[in-house]
């Protein structure tokens, strides 16, 4: 798989999302489902705030572009996020029959795509999904770390 | 980790689960979280009327106990499944940090916790989760097969 400039596009929509995270004091991290060049799903992570471990960028995009085109497949989609998805989010999208994933930063202490596990290459699924990491990680992990930095300077 | 009677009372609960699922035309998987003793989260599979890949037992279960108790932190709690939980729900079984599962029949085509993968033990995940399956299988796996035994019929 290869990176376009609509790709990229694409990717500074998920950045976006992740920027909203962040506005709300939560770990900015965001996703867009992209069908036929057109964005049908958006979200970001609201862990904190949903009280709820599930609330992923990735599982609100899909949610989202789901409840938009009324269909749980998602098969000519393409799903950009800021993070490598952790391995819930992996197995979602691979129930929901995404055919492309565009990354940011990789995940090594939860990431399901290339760091914990390499769950879109596992042996016996019944859907493949293509995949390629690597968009815009410096500008992703410096929004990560100026975030953690100010969660830490908040609690002195 | 052993199967108790009070295990297979929970386990008979999340039977209880899959059979309404089952009379509203889904597949009949249920699941039901125990903490202290306490049944505080129930789920079934609606993944049809819910319009999402992402509507499963576990992830229902999971939601209504977060909700219930207002944290997404699940570590005093058991989570009862009467299949063995796919990728996505054993992902979202460690980010609710539920200590105990205990499944019903395996899922050789889905299956995350013994068939395709082996999730809850991977290296270097921060929550380790303890597993046992074996609950109920002939009952379990009876009323899978009775399901889709209807719905063949049904669609002749």
């Amino acid at each position: 798989m290869e990176i376009s400039d609509t790709d990229k596009k694409f990717m500074l929509l998920a950045i976006e999302q992740a920027k909203i995270a962040e506005s709300e004091g939560e770990v900015p991290i965001g996703a867009v489902v992209v069908c036929n060049g057109e964005v049908i799903g958006r979200g970001y992570n609201t862990k904190n705030s949903g009280k709820s471990a599930l609330h992923h960028a990735e599982i609100k995009a899909i949610e989202d572009a789901s409840s938009k085109i009324g269909d749980w497949r998602l098969d000519e989609c393409s799903l950009y996020v800021t993070l490598e998805p952790c391995l819930m989010c992996s197995g979602a999208i691979i129930h929901a029959r995404i055919r492309n994933v565009f990354f940011g930063a990789e995940e090594p202490k939860f990431g399901g795509v290339v760091s914990l596990a390499h769950t879109f290459d596992i042996e016996g699924l019944n859907h493949r999904v293509n995949y390629i990491g690597g968009l815009y990680v410096d500008e992703i992990q410096t929004m990560m770390k100026v975030f953690f930095r100010t969660i830490r300077e908040k609690k002195k």
